[in-house]
């Protein structure tokens, strides 16, 4: 029952479904790898605390640090196809973002799309769905990050996009954007900024090393930030 | 506590905090409310299926049908100072967008800011947190789609940005794109597309006017639209 | 990409998938129209506490008290599909129930449908789910109570089934049995025991009646039911 | 099964459960009624922002301004033997406080014990659970802020307490403190600062008729609250 | 306070409260032990998508495959008195499924009832409520798959039933069914269609492994399921 | 934009804000760390089924059992000031609670803070909110409990305070009360209680001992509790 008058409507209306945008941009090696390392919250921090991705994006095993550029998927509810489809377009150092175009928790991904993936050089995956087969990708040690783990099956009825503009789990993300995700959570950085954002987290990561040290040995972030006098000025009571 | 040394990172990695762009461009009148006039679903309809908020964003009264030329806020959770900058920049027929850089229920809004928002022209409120003063707001018949309902005060403390694009309840706003928002929720369309997207949907409520007609005649949507042989095709047994 | 071999692996292992019961047996006018007068609450505790749908299953406006004989929608997520089968076998009295294979909040039905249903003689739906179009369901005077109010639109893919039984909003409903809902929920009765859940229903208003009269006087529940002493024995002290 | 080990061990161990705390001290019925015209928003301003019950506690229907003096319950889940017990403490201007000891959206109440209460001078109920009959309470005027509306009946089988402290919707009420309630929600005020938080309630409401007739005028808050400069030197930027 | 009228009138409406049926007709351990290898993902898959529990069932720990007869058990909230009576009712290589009555996260379910079940050969636990003892029952090799972690008490003061059909998690589950659970989630199937399934299930994963070397080797499933044309035809666009 | 006409008005109404209580009194560390070797289900039942946090309240990592004096902080939403404020307040054995003023999942505490909570013998973390840096704390043996997982940077711009009773999750916590936390969750017990909640706690322990063995030796709880009569007086058919 797919309509073609609806496909003429969209066309007219300019709107982007049925796409797959193929060459995109992805920064360097060391960029990514840089920015992995640091960590989702120092990237956080160090990009004016934009671009995380909602809390309720959780990583299926613990322990990852991981970075890619972002292969971007804009599927419909309940439907997988387009994967299949975005798998093609995957590059060596990257990570797929699959946002349905409405709330849905079917199971997209599993073990055969993994394998697949990973074979193209896929670094983990992200969706605000759910996956399934967790037994088997932690064993190939391929990390996900998901609003659900659900076993729920999905269709291949329906066109969606690839490497077009997505907002998943509330963060608006582009391909060829760089995508770092850890147990604390999932961040983007924008490709145009990710080489200024990597000099500042690494900036951030040393001079914790100093504050941390010191913290450690006993001295107080009230002194070392010297709050006092403000916390005093603004009313802060001792009694 | 606000440190200058976060902003000069800031400022290095490109992050549009603490700026309010002026002179957006709007849409005409007639196309802004011809989309008012055709409704949420028809337009999400017209353009795509795009467009919707989530389905959290609910009205505090019931049937309004407003549509108008975005003026967005991007307000750090709790603080709602940045609401007061982009008043000033409210023309006639606009509807304000307010969406936290974190999530939030706080009450950002209230009657005093909603009297003042209604003196420039403002046609109504989208906010994904929270909102006060429900009785008085219905009484001056400004409409409001929130996230909740919820009086606690927030603070002005914090930079945010007014008329950059934002994230509101999963769809991304940009200034001046035209929101429809009555009681089936609210939907973005770009402004770029939105007469085609007029177009679009006033084609579509004609032609369901006509089937509304056959339909309550009594005659069968498996008849009207033709769909008996695909669905006995595709295997559905009548037993 | 239906997948023929898919649909001969449900036949071989007995799902019911893609079916249409016809010729489902109804209870009589008077026990189904005799439940809804009850309501909801009254109903629920006749039988025993059971049958209550979730507490999410809002109604979309107030003041309604509907009873139906339940035709059963098992969809697909995101797909209406069934919803167009379904109708062809409502009779008058009855109610539509959807009940989505996984979790969904797209909008199945909007002013179309439910006229088409109206001309059939339909009371209302009960979908946990996502609907549209409120503002002329609520002018149609067709009674909805949903899981969300939703404008996201549906496909029409995949096979669904008519008359099965379903699990709605976490209670088995069987074709045929009595749906009853106001502004309270929705409570499922079996069609076997309607007319003894009416009969215990009814007594309990009566019983109602009287209680309520001793209670508006003055009289407290502690000594209406005599629980003093019972109180007392169990150890609960005034102080 | 009840244990009597149990109820002796609580009893070692300090545990209020089993009481009912009679002859509570109630603030004078013109404060109660004060703080009711100023309304939830205002007050909770008034006393430094606390006291505001959880967003999710919704009225059962719209345009009530509700205070009274709390006679609070601690019930078990699915229980509500106590609010019998409760009744009985009830006096004229009084507003009942349910709080189930876990979480719980069982339906406690109805209009039986709406009439019971409203006999003894009840002016509404606040319940972190569900309550039932809603077309009921509505034609009583009998006003409910509750979690959840849901029929599901409950049982009378242990004990809990009445007028002890108590934890409802995330706030802290003691028996006699005064609760405010309307379309944004629920507020308590500490019965010792009643009369104080109402003055500075007023104190806001004549201050707050002043600047709304000035933003009426199209006086913008940027200049009522002398924000420029301050907003100029946090390096807020018009482009 | 327990009311014998009540009783008297379930009787009459024909509601099963209170009863134990005894002599549950079970699947033989081969066919159950063949469906825990196959795990909950390809179950799903090969009796046609069906019988998913809610997303919410989340294992305690994870790495096990279980699969066991079902000993059902309908239970008041906040109420375990029924699972001492299950447990009598336990064969070797059964597992326990508790569906309370209305939504509860109360912790039915502890370190003392798990060694209770284990003596009798139960394979775990499915529980659409809380438990707790997560450190115990996690050394003692017992798994549970549950709603939620929570310590709160339950209390032993009405009756449910023991083998009667139930909605767990939104599926519906009948005493003798077979129920898989691993780290995806929990899986039914009817114990009339368990053998059917096995072999559509084991024909799956014969089907898969040669899937997932072709994949592995760097195959597209774009060519591999010969999507190519029919994405084509369906407007798909590579730009 | 701080008004000092708020803070005037606070200090009349009475609100404790801004305020560090000092030199609180604490339990002993054999009693705490009793409670600690007992754990959250004992001490919860051993207390009257009373003080348990909501079950949200998640750990970061299992395994741990933890007691300490709670020091509490009574912070804005979104700003992690008065955490630097409590830090100088602990002391060996203390355990730091956050509970912000409205609902907010940011992330207050990272492993900085921990590094110097940590220093001054801090045994751990619960918090109604976020946190981040979970790879971090874990290495460093820092147990959290917490309402989310979150990178989202906090600010520092208004008071709190420190050492006042606050609602967290749902349970009112004193400063100097124990606060005892597991796998299972986090539960509270009233200083004044402690040294009877722990001796009745371990009473449990000794009496489930025994139980535990009968039990695992195949004992029924039916027999063991001797259930079996009353069951039958209550009308329990087994069929």
């Amino acid at each position: 029952m797919v309509n073609s008058a609806d496909y003429q409507q969209e066309r007219e209306v300019g709107v982007m479904t049925g796409v797959v945008v193929q060459n995109v941009e992805r920064e360097t090696a060391d960029v990514i790898d840089g920015l992995a390392a640091c960590g989702v919250a120092t990237v956080h921090e160090a990009q004016g605390r934009t671009g995380l991705l909602a809390s309720y994006m959780r990583p299926i095993y613990t322990g990852v640090r991981a970075a890619g550029s972002a292969v971007t998927i804009s599927a419909p509810p309940g439907d997988n196809w387009m994967v299949h489809v975005a798998i093609e377009q995957l590059r060596d150092g990257d990570i797929l973002i699959i946002a349905p175009t409405s709330p849905c928790e079917d199971g997209y991904f599993g073990d055969l799309l993994a394998t697949s993936a990973q074979a193209r050089g896929c670094r983990g995956l992200i969706i605000d769905a759910g996956i399934r087969d967790v037994r088997d990708l932690t064993k190939m040690n391929f990390p996900v990050w998901s609003k659900a783990v659900f076993a729920q099956g999905t269709i291949k009825a329906s066109l969606g996009s690839v490497n077009v503009p997505v907002v998943c789990a509330g963060a608006m993300i582009n391909a060829g954007d760089i995508v770092v995700a850890d147990d604390d959570g999932v961040c983007v950085v924008p490709r145009q900024s990710a080489a200024a954002v990597l000099k500042a987290a690494q900036a951030r990561e040393t001079n914790e090393e100093a504050k941390r040290a010191r913290l450690a040995a006993g001295e107080l972030g009230l002194d070392m930030y010297e709050m006092r006098e403000k916390l005093a000025e603004m009313g802060l009571k001792y009694v």
